[in-house]
């Protein structure tokens, strides 16, 4: 088969693999039939994940159809199109028995193309395949799925759901990329009282506005200030970093108020100031994480319902032949505007 | 009347100064029966405290009876014997009516000692009287019922309501000091599974032995390796800071599982780091706060049950003029073995 390939920082190809085999009797091979990039893939491009070794298949969101499993798995059979999570989970391990599928001390968590091959390929071997994937309801387009493998869920669970947003509240997302916006439009889920988004770019900002956002600040002017005027001097209840730089999230814990949350959802690479000599006094939370993907049978209940719009996060579509152009594309979404990319058969 | 006067870094006299009055109609003038010394007193006496300015009466802590109140009050009256609450609370905000009375907009918060006159003295003004005190029942003492003031509910809410301490747990508490050892204490009111005691002197290992400790590490040593090797690798499930250095802060957020908390207690007076390339993906929690004293009436109910034992803290007893004898000791902590020095009539 074909599959996009890493080659140590800064190499990937569009080249041919031996196909996966069933390893494992929990394991199930699904055929991709719609695949999308994530920013972690980038980072992984560039080096920023060293567990990853070359020769690793890249990807870790896909929908696709079983075409065969293991003798243990009873919840997916061949034929079966099915939501493939970026997380897999043993579904046996005292995480997972707790519903914190991100941690599985079981060989599961995020592996997919990490630790395993991933989905941007033909063919994809999924371990756990009973409590990994989720089977798609008719009605339900690849293209939206997909963006249930991460994006959603993340941001739902590691960004609103970890900062415990409520109605009447004032949400700022710092940070308008694909999971700042799919930040917006859960946080909205909630009826707050105010959302507000943070980025540099103008068009993400616009973005923003379109998937929910109330009010928009450019990253490059006085935020504080604007955060400030926008809630009377209160602050935010709760700030989602959706960046993954020590800026941002030293932002985050200045723009809350006494007793507000901020709850990080960017994938870091260094350290951050916690100024406690100013925060130990303010009752503030602060939450880090990887999405468990609990939430995802709820979030596809609410899409197959129309309750939650998930292809407007697709800027650009390829056919799934064409990841070295999407991988272009995505990579340079400064100038493309790239939100979410899908690649679909 | 003699009061404990600060007079700016370094200086601070036992001297006399003119009786406080009532200013506003919910104001009481208490005389102190009972009172003791924070570590925050010592902050302030260092210069730590910038905001408190030369000329203040010292002191957040105190037990007394009233003398006078203001025409707006209705929950006291001279002669009741009331234990007076480190944060008044102006009961009417936003915050006070959530029940975040630490972080009072209406003139309340930390205020005594801080930004109006303290306990340190014969006489006090207490502002905001029938939210600010608490009616004390026969038969608690005076010196049990002080270490309410502060040192019990902040433990209690900062550091074991904070960092959701549940039965079977592992909870960690690194500092073994006064507020130290109340979250030992007060951490096993829920059952914990295993609490370690973490500190640098072997005196207060020793004692929180005596409060509850089930195993104790001292800090010069592999802490985390210990810890480890007491959860069989799994790691803490809650890490209570109460030193207040960044080492500490930083040591809590080595210690604990994927999925567990940090609750802060201590005071900082710098920046930590906060190593989020580690943390973004194990789904921390971490909290900070200033201690709000809504469970003190639950504490005191206890207290008077005998399901708390307040006075084993006390290491020094003092009289009501002695306030430089206490301090001294108090101060020289390390050398007096002094964990609480309380003054009593």
């Amino acid at each position: 088969m074909k599959a996009m390939v890493f080659h140590g920082p800064g190499r990937r190809a569009w080249e041919d693999v031996p196909d996966p085999e069933l390893v494992d009797p929990t394991d199930a091979v699904v055929r991709i039939t719609a695949a999308t990039i994530c920013g972690t893939d980038l980072h992984i491009l560039k080096g920023d994940v060293p567990e990853v070794e070359p020769g690793r298949v890249l990807g870790h969101e896909a929908v696709g159809v079983v075409e065969r499993v293991g003798a243990a798995v009873t919840g997916v059979k061949p034929g079966d199109r099915v939501l493939v999570s970026c997380i897999s989970a043993c579904g046996r391990c005292e995480y997972c028995r707790a519903g914190g599928y991100g941690q599985c001390l079981g060989g599961g968590g995020w592996v997919l193309g990490h630790l395993v091959d991933g989905t941007h390929a033909e063919l994809l071997r999924v371990p756990f395949a009973d409590t990994s994937t989720h089977l798609l309801p008719d009605g339900v387009a690849d293209e939206a799925a997909v963006m249930l493998s991460d994006i959603l869920p993340t941001a739902y669970e590691v960004g609103v759901l970890n900062g415990r947003v409520l109605p009447g509240q004032t949400v700022v997302v710092v940070g308008a990329g694909p999971v700042g916006l799919a930040a917006v439009e859960t946080a909205r889920l909630f009826s707050p009282g105010l959302v507000v988004a943070v980025d540099l770019a103008p068009s993400r900002l616009d973005a923003a506005k379109q998937f929910g956002a109330d009010a928009t600040v450019n990253a490059a002017e006085d935020v504080e200030g604007a955060v400030a005027e926008l809630t009377g001097g209160r602050g935010a209840d709760v700030a989602i970093e959706a960046v993954g730089v020590p800026e941002t999230f030293e932002l985050c814990a200045r723009l809350i108020r006494p007793g507000g949350r901020v709850a990080n959802v960017g994938v870091h690479g260094k350290a951050a100031a916690l100024h406690l000599e100013r925060l130990w006094i303010r009752n503030v939370t602060i939450t880090t994480g990887l999405v468990d993907t609990a939430t995802t049978p709820a979030l596809l209940r609410m899409l197959a319902a129309g309750r939650l719009d998930a292809e407007r996060f697709i800027t650009h579509r390829f056919g799934l032949d064409e990841f070295d152009a999407a991988y272009d594309v995505f990579a340079r979404s400064a100038q493309t505007g790239a939100l979410k990319v899908v690649l679909t058969r």
